[in-house]
């Protein structure tokens, strides 16, 4: 495998102002590809900074990619550092490049400016791409240090939109292995538990197998295997081997076989089912109902949800009895469970789902802080679970939703299973 | 000022599966206390790449960050290396760090297993910080190749929420220059509208001000500005008298002076003035009672809320007119209006606030993806908004809900002004 160092320039992520998702998507289409990244570096807009850097990754990487630094302002040095560094003469002017300047800026009706110009200025080592959807060329510098620099402009969608031409550009000119990525979503089981559950066979893995463990409140725990050798037919083959032994093991923990969340699970549930769903929510105070609609197409499937945060609403709008309340308390099996089918009873839906906790920052006199009771409804009656978390409630907001939707999925499934 | 590198391990963020956000919220809070980030840089869960590079950062920064490669898993190999780098003799267990992972399991109703309690066991050249909200320690290892490393943990809540006691640890270990830095919270208006509002006021800071913009489609924009130098008191008068200057411009635009969010303004105006408040949600699913929902104390006047999806639970729960649906259509100021009237009524609250719009992925016979009808009602009366939005799904309903706080918010404080 050929490997790659994505470099972002540009004094806006060092001060923690921008966030940098360029690099993932590079990483992403790159990986895809069979370009493995060793490393990802931030430096900000210094000429020596930026010169020590490319030619130190460049002697050690075969591709380095830069984003960043090629705007037409003072700050954007990245340019005249590519022209020393290459040892250009100076610089050309790139026709396609300045077509494409003109066309970019009549559409906006906009003059010429002379930055707008100099903009297709190259330096004369470079190679050039035509950046279609901004001012700003993609330079390729071959034979740079040992490695090629592919430099692309830092705006997000210029930068995504060069990648399909950058692959294009390195599957030509480098030969590359094929990497094979599967990812099996799990939940309810928590990280530690899950590694011990599955030793056995991560142990016995082959040596170009690696299982890596990506853990999210909202989604639970992502598992992505990768093979890192071998023919594309003969990796689907072991893959599938593999991830059938997996999925043995770990039964109806999982919940997806490839990226998904528990929302999009629920709704293909609901949606192949022809069911239909709604949510009455205390604890969670919407965030079940923001999951769902999260997911484009919802309204095929999601009829709607009452956030009950005061009593009186859970009484008056869920008609959950006052002497339910009285007697188990807010946080309980019973007010659950008849908010489960007051919700269920007043959007007319297949089946619901409900929450009663205390997301903190305090419990009270019958419950401690992260205690949360979940009640599902369907045409086949109605069940409650109770499940204890800590005392951080952001978080406990997260892992009360997603449990509800795990815990949902398990209730629906068990009646389709019937 | 003093220099630092932030160094994220682990292969999730190499091949573009996670995105690192942890980098740039510890690159606020240094930026703030007087740290220089000079660079970021991403590498694998690979021995000799942890090593090397955290040597040669080590050396030429005075503070080294690492997030990531803590967790109990076979991958996460970072505390083995910094054993290594730092000539531990052997591993020693952290009561205090162990105390906390017996919390943490029996709170979660969890057996303590063997690879939970090695999560205790620090190199015995290390320092311990207590993760207060999770099972791996933040360990200090200090005058390691001329610099100070700190390892924190890759989860997001835990490495952002180790960041106070991380700042303490250095404003107590160096020598930081005093930095003044002040938010101001602005909604309503595009960055380069801004900009060019408080362009005169900008171009004349004095040579040792900054100010930045920090846009966020939640909050709006932060505004902080920030004074490099100086004695700490006269640089609180000065600030004071830019800022004075600034909110002048900005008049309700600005939602809060201070670091502070739209929904958290919103409560300390309920509270304050002893109001509640209820939320109708249509194309905002949820987010809305969400955001509500996510300040600590918001049962205290936040009621309750009906997402309503479904037409049949628009018109069923929140007692929207059919006729008014027929003749208006579902996006339309009438329907937001009795949106908002229905679930005042229905809750029993002072205000209410209600939203129905096309998020995406596409727009309806009528009106464009992107478009929002916000209602707000309230004892003297009901208002009415429409705003356009983009073709972004995710992002629409994050800016239909801050849209919606933020015509809520002024809608109220007109009332209380009267």
């Amino acid at each position: 495998m050929i490997n790659a160092c994505i470099c972002t320039i540009g004094d806006e992520i060092l001060i923690g102002q921008v966030v940098d998702t360029n690099s993932s998507h590079l990483a992403v289409a790159l990986e895809e590809a069979g370009v493995r990244i060793t490393r990802m570096v931030s430096i900000g807009d210094e000429r020596e900074e930026i010169a020590q850097t490319l030619r130190k990754e460049l002697s050690r990487s075969t591709i380095v990619i830069t984003t960043g630094g090629l705007g037409p302002t003072k700050d954007d040095i990245t340019k005249g550092v590519l022209a020393e560094l290459s040892g250009s003469k100076g610089y050309v002017e790139h026709a396609g490049q300045l077509e494409m300047i003109r066309k970019i800026l009549a559409f906006r009706g906009l003059d010429m400016l002379p930055n707008n110009r100099a903009q297709a200025l190259v330096p004369d080592k470079a190679e050039v791409i035509v950046n279609q959807l901004g001012t700003a060329p993609i330079m390729v510098f071959r034979n740079l240090f040992g490695g090629t620099l592919y430099a692309l402009p830092g705006v997000p969608h210029e930068a995504v939109g060069a990648i399909p031409a950058l692959v294009e550009d390195i599957r030509a000119h480098q030969a590359l292995t094929h990497i094979c990525h599967r990812n099996i979503m799990v939940y309810g089981i928590a990280e530690s538990a899950l590694s011990q559950l599955i030793a056995p066979w991560e142990d016995a893995l082959p040596e170009d197998m690696h299982l890596a463990y990506l853990p999210n409140p909202l989604t639970g725990i992502r598992l992505r295997l990768s093979i890192y050798s071998g023919e594309e037919g003969e990796q689907h083959a072991r893959m599938e081997k593999q991830l059938s032994q997996l999925k043995a093991i770990l039964g109806d923990k999982v919940y997806a076989d490839g990226d998904s969340t528990l929302e999009e699970t629920l709704g293909e549930i609901f949606k192949t089912n022809n069911l239909t769903v709604s949510a009455a929510e205390s604890c969670t105070g919407g965030e079940i109902a923001h999951l769902f609609t999260s997911v484009p197409g919802s309204s095929n499937y999601f009829l709607g949800s009452v956030t009950s945060y005061a009593i009186s609403v859970k009484e008056n709008v869920l008609g959950v009895p006052a002497d339910v309340i009285r007697e188990h308390g807010v946080v309980s099996s019973e007010v659950a469970a008849a908010m489960a089918e007051g919700v269920r009873r007043l959007t007319g839906s297949d089946y619901s789902v409900a929450t009663t906790g205390l997301a903190g920052p305090s419990g009270d006199e019958n419950n401690p802080v992260g205690t949360v009771w979940i009640g599902a409804a369907g045409p086949h009656g109605t069940q409650t679970v109770r499940y204890q978390f800590r005392n951080d409630r952001k978080r406990n907001i997260e892992r009360f939703a997603a449990s509800a939707l795990d815990f949902l999925r398990r209730f629906v499934l068990a009646d389709l299973n019937r």
